[in-house]
């Protein structure tokens, strides 16, 4: 048994990631702003290269890390200079709370030992979510940040382009992605709905971020206890490793006991936003007996997770009751958990959802905190079978009805997708939440494109995400390979990051997003140049790779070998496509015309002209033997 | 040292799939023919699942497995029925066959004990291949057995359909897959050159398969010895490992030593098709220098190849002088080994390649042994930036014409595709390939989606390879995790085979194929009824799939729990979903009535009247309590 609110030791990852360094870049307004980056440093006189960094403070060897004080409060001041804002008792913490434990605690996490008891918000008749800032007109440091952290590739395509000549000739889908990101752009999508940034004044710890069709795609980490296995120091180190590989945001999940507390460890130590489910706790709270949930139990959940400072709260409002029976003849029914509550609820009273009943009072909340709505696909298909059917898209178009409600209330809203999904109809899913939510940030599980592969849902599921990550969506929700069979380990949350962080760069490829290319040219240079090391520095997990690639040759003098244990040292296509470039670039004029000649049909003549040609630099070529370099002066 | 021609002890894993049994299922028109399958046995009364079963008779306990005396020769009756072939004495095995060993074979592996003296080749004048037969409408045994292999998603689907409803609604993208696969479409879609069989009539160890967009999607693993490392033990156990889990052919890509005699243990040993890259063995036998390749030596591995029983040879042949140029400004320059040994080749004489040159001698020896071409991109792209360039495509519009040659000829053709490819540039490859090569089956490596991420490359290529499948690729070339990094190990094989397997799947689902979608249903259903041991043997993966859910609850108790480890026994979604179905069976029609009102929006009149009778049902389900399972008789 612990002690309440004890100081305890919690391991999480810190340092480097390996081949970078943390930089912070000044915006370019001049206010002040300071945007976290991280730069990886090449060799063979390659200029670094810059990426987007989720992982906060964890990777800066000059921050001092301690987990029971939290990380520092990056936007305490911004929220406090806005004057809309006012300090007050917090709600007391009931046992309730927590799962029932008593004054004792028994069976519970420590609490944490800085609890803040007097949060923020919303003065009186006042709005502090970022959409209403934008539509106001005003830029705050939180766009200013976005547009920055945003903009980073862009600026280094400036750089390279010469070298690359990248060219943006994606498919955006009807996206439209700007050249180069402004805050007045950031405003302005903010303001329109298109995207959103998560960040409730009582989680100042955050660095800012945006989901939005017209940004990076983003992904989300799920972590969280349930009933069956839980501690605190695991989900806190869950959490600070998700965000090393690159998750943009995290759903804390937990079920079972201890919510409200491992709740607490997990905001006031993350700098990237926190999603939650109110509606699980609300359930521990009435014993888990779905039916006896009432508004007042739910209403005093968001106030008590407000005060927390989650930054987003999936509501499952489009759950209405009519769509309960259009479920029953399905393979796999409801399988949301959120959905399951609410249609055992709606039948179980015969009555409407209070959910979609009390929804502006729901709005009002979110307005005084800035938590984003994150509106729960409760009626997702659980299997190929029940995907696009009539309860799914039934509460897509009561999610966009509510999406306007928000909207009027000038809240941020994103939009939960599904599930499993077969790859002929995954388009139909984004086209659909498009026209029925007004663009709002559409926010996807996967989906998993078949149903037939548990233990590789990660990537069943990776190939639904990169491709609806293309089509449009904003954030994609990571699945593990434990998905259906367990809880994730520390393992299957990289794993899960990773995939998805290849699927949503993979989106931000197909795009055409102006600056996603930078890295797969700065990678695959790297590689075709035998750089190994950079290019383990410059992917997505560079310990990965390097264990991978020493399995076969673990020698250090590999690492700079001109060639791999493919194909080993003298027969190697790249050392060999290096022959054929600088002898291409040796080739006089008249030889490449000769060459050009036969492309282009020549007649018979002409070809025998060719082939003279071809034979004197055939002999040429011997005569210089067959050295992969030659030394300055014998070229030509 | 090992003696010549010894018996060794090569480990091989045998034994059923778990859950699963070997059938063998006579072919309709009483020929004799009985193809191999395997069948999941379901509990719960349900039928059992018939799925595709590439894994020979290593996983029929009826069969004795003889490594060093090789399979039995299931089609030898078949090839000599058709009185066309002839035998003769096998081209002399040389020093040079397998890396210039000597008679003391110093460094080699052990030869194969069992060596064929006599191939068969055909008779003067005759042409073997399967193309030749249908051609000449004739139905081969080969054809049959494919039809039965292809059909048998579909027989179980006639039983299921009533309970699934499945429906056929994919998106083939002008695929025409049949409700039915009979023998005579199979023939016709190899005669038009849509679909090939390879089998060369020295492996008569196959059991016969097709590869065409009209039928399954098929996946390719590669195995072989490098340079850097060489073991024919671990290469068989490659071979019989990546059957088990589904690859529908083996390339043996030996590079170094033992080229010769690695093959020949695998063929011997292998019931689904080989291929192999012949220059890679041309090469060695010339110490590497690829200027030194000449026609006769290649020409020479062509035959030593062909007697042994290779199926398809991946031939460079669209690899022309002209192109090579075009290479030069790439990112990645040319990354396939043949190509750059071609372009090498090329570029060193100043000539055409001899591969092209010569191609229609090359044609003659693929008809005498009925080999398949495996026209090889050796201009594909190696890099995200190189995708989809002028080199690709001037190489894919060769590959086309020798296409049209080779068919003049009733030789079989594929044609092999990238690479490395952004999801929005995939589909123009197929499109492409479709209209340069007159729908010769396309067989793709990967694609990968984005070069960031080695270490993934099987996710980030599964991604290209489910979407390129679906568009219409019939054969998807596997990638492991060690792609870029190292030579794939056991797991290694595994990991690239499930995934592959799991992207064709995805592809086959989303052309509508009249039965892929049969298996999902099952185990969807499965999922949903708590069958868990069901769960895991209808997937791709059962042992997998077991280890994961045990790891979070190993007790045999759980297995057969209506709950699982993600939300505990109190909290689950699947089993609120349980009620909520029940609930809505026991709903009289009133009630249902009551519901759909307020989904039609209806006036408050009727809202109110629906509302008392949501009441009333509400009260019942009150007073039935909240039991999962009601006795017998208190229904309704």
């Amino acid at each position: 048994m612990a002690d309440i609110n004890s100081h305890i030791e919690i391991g999480v990852t810190t340092g480097p990631i390996r081949g970078s360094r943390k930089v912070h870049v000044a915006a370019k307004s001049g206010s002040g702003v300071r945007v976290a980056m991280r730069e990886i440093d090449l060799e063979g006189g390659e200029p670094p290269v810059r990426v987007y960094d989720t992982s906060g403070p964890y990777t800066d060897p000059d921050a001092t890390i301690d987990i029971n004080k939290g990380l520092p409060q990056l936007r305490r001041e911004w929220i406090m200079a806005r004057g809309d804002v006012e300090e007050y008792d917090a709600r007391e913490v009931r046992p309730e709370d927590n799962g029932q434990l008593g004054p004792d605690r028994s069976g519970g996490v420590p609490g944490y030992p800085n609890v803040v008891k007097r949060p923020l918000r919303a003065k009186a008749g006042k709005n502090v979510s970022q959409m209403h800032y934008a539509r106001q007109g005003v830029i705050t440091p939180e766009m200013e940040y976005v547009a920055e952290r945003e903009n980073l590739g862009r600026e280094m395509l400036r750089d390279e382009a010469a070298r690359f000549e990248a060219r943006n000739d994606g498919q955006p889908w009807g996206a439209t992605l700007p050249d180069y990101v402004t805050p007045e752009f950031v405003r302005d999508e903010v303001a329109r709905g298109r995207a959103i940034i998560p960040n409730n004044i009582n989680h100042p710890e955050t660095e800012p971020m945006a989901i939005g069709r017209n940004f990076l795609v983003k992904i989300n980490a799920n972590i969280g206890n349930s009933a069956v296995a839980s501690d605190v120091a695991n989900e806190v180190d869950k959490m600070v490793w998700s965000i090393r590989w690159g998750a943009d945001t995290v759903m804390d999940l937990s079920t079972g006991r201890n919510i409200h507390d491992t709740r607490e460890w997990i905001i006031r130590n993350s700098p990237v936003p926190i999603g939650t489910v109110p509606i699980y706790q609300a359930l521990e709270k009435v014993g888990g007996i779905a039916e006896d949930l009432t508004w007042e139990i739910f209403r005093d959940t968001l106030i008590e997770q407000a005060e927390q400072g989650v930054d987003y709260f999936t509501i499952h409002a489009g759950v209405r009751l009519p769509y309960v029976p259009m479920t029953a003849k399905r393979v796999t029914g409801i399988v949301s958990r959120g959905g399951s509550i609410m249609a055992k609820w709606c039948l179980a009273h015969h009555k409407e959802s209070f959910l979609y009943e009390r929804f502006d009072e729901i709005t009002e909340i979110m307005k005084a905190y800035d938590i984003a709505y994150s509106l729960g696909d409760g009626l997702r298909p659980g299997s190929i079978a029940d995907a696009n059917d009539e309860a799914q898209f039934a509460e897509l178009y009561t999610l966009g009805e509510l999406t306007k409600r928000a909207w009027a209330e000038d809240v941020q809203v994103m939009i939960e997708g599904p599930g499993h999904v077969p790859m002929h109809k995954i388009k139909e899913n984004m086209d659909k939440q498009l026209e029925a939510c007004g663009e709002a940030p559409f926010y996807t599980l996967g989906p998993l494109v078949t149903d037939i592969a548990p233990g590789y849902d990660h990537i069943t599921s990776g190939i639904g995400a990169a491709q609806i990550g293309w089509y449009g969506t904003a954030m994609l929700c990571y699945v593990t390979p434990k998905e259906h069979l367990g809880l994730p380990d520390r393992d299957d949350v990289k794993v899960g990051v990773v995939t998805y962080k290849l699927a949503a760069h993979a989106a931000d490829l197909a795009k055409g997003h102006p600056a996603a290319k930078v890295r797969d040219d700065a990678l695959s240079k790297a590689r075709f140049e035998f750089r190994w090391r950079d290019q383990f520095n410059l992917s997505l997990d560079p310990d990965t790779a390097e264990q991978y690639h020493d399995q076969t040759l673990p020698a250090e003098g590999a690492k700079t070998a001109h060639f791999c244990s493919m194909c080993g040292p003298k027969f190697c296509s790249m050392k060999i496509t290096q022959e054929v470039r600088e002898f291409a670039a040796k080739q006089n004029s008249d030889s490449y015309l000769a060459s050009e000649n036969i492309k282009r049909d020549t007649s018979d003549a002409e070809a025998e002209e060719a082939r003279e040609g071809m034979e004197k630099m055939s002999e040429v070529y011997r005569a210089k033997g067959d050295k992969l370099y030659l030394p300055e002066g014998e070229a030509e």
